[in-house]
């Protein structure tokens, strides 16, 4: 085997999980999914489709009618966005893998922002790339800051691909519109491409009900060198259809179409009507799971700062806490304690890259809220033991 | 983009296809796809699958009882092979591309046999590495051969993989047991992985209903450098479920699940329902479809085999007719004028690498057989224009 491969990172999550494994005691909220099923009008969707018969191979870049309706989503969202910049993938990991395949030549230099989602880093990795990291920092209070200095001297012209993950899976961190912009400006003058795993845009904690979080696509022009990466899984409770999207530089589509042929050949048509369905549905759909993560956010993490010396912020956007216990620094090892004798299932921060180190994933995305205090619970009886 | 990107063939079926958009009086045979839908049996259970709420992740190599449901099948067809030797995956297309991911690094010498599937040409290329072909060649009456001469010639120890689709898409060539012995002694002896895409081997039209292609499973240990790719699609009439799986040496499975972790995490759920109910059901599902399409063959073999000058011989596996026209030397040409002049759709040769050039395929899994001396009545009202 390629000797990447076998270097590549087990995954930390799973490390802990399997430590919890034939424990049915145990309260996991390590995995990144809601444990609410997706809703009942979209797999009706896909029942009917799957009772019609659709069973056949379809367009390598997605159904022309979910393409035209992501294209109406992404335009009310961002601004006018044609179908002919859509590509439909196998979830948002595909995408991002597919971009990245495109973009990113064996022995490029790619730079990511950590902490981060461990497969940012993974993949272009397996392509043969170089990969450098720029570490967000806490702040006193646990908020999690990009430092734009050391950004611009990390990206320069031999950098192919910037990879930025905001709101940010594990920490929260959210992306101002002024970042963006400068951001922007330095990769246009260095020539470098901006890939934007944006999955959580819509769960983001602003004022107004159905919110959208800042994206690279409000400021971008069509041509510019950026790719933005966007599943159904989270806005819309659908994490084991394994569908998501690319916005794409028009002139890139075509070529995506290619290595969606070459990697998964097409989505499901049965689900890519599910994700027709509910994009049809979004105005009730996404609102209310927002609502909902922003109650349970809420429920959280002012119990957790509750918890003496234990380090927190309300984030901005996504389905994290992440958060530091005072005297605890090996966050894998107080992951798999944690389970073991609290009966408690968080990620350990390590697993996102060194910069997460002594830190500790809480996904807060749960159908009951109580949940999360018989959780904070559980913590506070292990710190007191 | 990346150059080796922007220079991936086009899909010259797909070329063809569209000379025939917007023309709804087209027979087309040109996809490797049955007209007939999943059997019901099978769609049920991916609907109650769906209504059950199953639309969350799931483990990256698979369900553990699709995984065992798998190696069960897999056993009865070559002998004993455990359920930690199988990763189910995305597709056949995933399967195959997870296996190169793991095996090739940029730089690395891989040989393909054609004419073949242009996905194994290009999912290596995608990787960085060189690819060199070995062509089969046509004895006069269509028949279909490998010179193990020229392939021993090419495989040597730099070689780091050697990828083979047989049966064959498109020519239905099949390698014998003897071959397969020759071929897997050389590769033992070069060090030289052997990536085997055996999804059509059920499509084998030998003597007892049933039958299966000879595969490399049923010679080969379980530590040789051998992936066998697999898929439902054919078997199964599952092409729009997007499943497979690799059949691995035990010692690389743990890193084919990070590697589908980030490619696309996992399969769906319901998709994975689809394909246990499938396997439950292969003794009514299978030789039916394989019945059904050896009559498909023989209902369109011998009626090409009447137009004059026209050279075919009836395959012993796949679901493909390879043929040659007398004074169209032009694949690509001759099968674009075939939709526009005559309303039949075909894929040209040259599709399937250099070796083809001058051949044109024709898919004859149809529901209906009469559908094919329709196509094979235009083609001969084209020819006498």
């Amino acid at each position: 085997m390629r000797s990447v491969i076998q270097h590549l990172e087990e995954s930390r999550i799973r490390e802990v999980a399997n430590a919890g494994m034939g424990r049915p005691d145990v309260l996991a909220f390590w995995f990144g999914e809601s444990d609410e099923p997706t809703p009942e009008a979209v797999r009706r969707a896909a029942i009917a489709s799957i009772e019609r018969g659709e069973t056949f191979y379809a367009h390598n870049l997605g159904l022309p009618t979910l393409r035209e309706a992501l294209a109406a989503y992404m335009t009310e969202l961002h601004g006018a966005i044609g179908p002919e910049r859509i590509a439909v993938t196998s979830g948002g990991v595909s995408a991002l893998m597919i971009a990245m395949q495109a973009l990113v030549d064996p022995g490029d230099e790619v730079v990511v922002v950590t902490p981060v989602w461990p497969n940012l880093i993974a993949q272009p990795q397996i392509l043969g790339a170089t990969v450098h990291t720029v570490a967000l920092a806490p702040d006193a209070q646990g908020r999690w800051r990009l430092d734009l200095v050391a950004l611009r001297e990390a990206v320069g012209p031999r950098t192919r691909m910037l990879v930025l993950n905001a709101p940010n899976n594990p920490t929260g961190w959210t992306l101002t519109q002024q970042e963006q912009r400068a951001i922007l400006d330095h990769c246009r003058a260095t020539g470098t491409w901006i890939l934007a795993d944006e999955v959580y845009e819509r769960l983001f904690y602003g004022a107004e009900a159905g919110a959208c979080a800042p994206s690279f696509l409000d400021i971008a022009e069509p041509d510019d060198r950026l790719v933005v990466a966007h599943s159904f899984s989270k806005s819309f409770l659908m994490t084991g259809w394994r569908l998501g999207w690319l916005v794409l530089p028009p002139a890139m589509t075509a070529a995506i179409g290619k290595l969606i042929e070459f990697n998964t050949s097409c989505a499901s048509v049965f689900s890519q009507q599910a994700g027709l369905e509910a994009l049809a549905r979004e105005a009730e759909i996404t609102p209310r799971v927002q609502q909902h993560l922003q109650r349970c956010r809420d429920t959280l993490v002012p119990a957790l700062q509750c918890v003496p010396g234990l380090q927190v912020a309300a984030a901005p956007g996504g389905m994290y806490a992440f958060f530091r216990l005072p005297g605890h620094p090996d966050a894998l090892q107080t992951a798999k304690r944690l389970v073991v004798e609290a009966g408690l299932g968080l990620a350990p921060g390590c697993a996102f890259g060194e910069a997460g180190q002594g830190w500790l994933r809480w996904c807060f995305a749960s159908r009951d809220p109580q949940r999360l205090l018989e959780g904070v619970g559980r913590l506070r009886r292990w710190l007191a033991l």
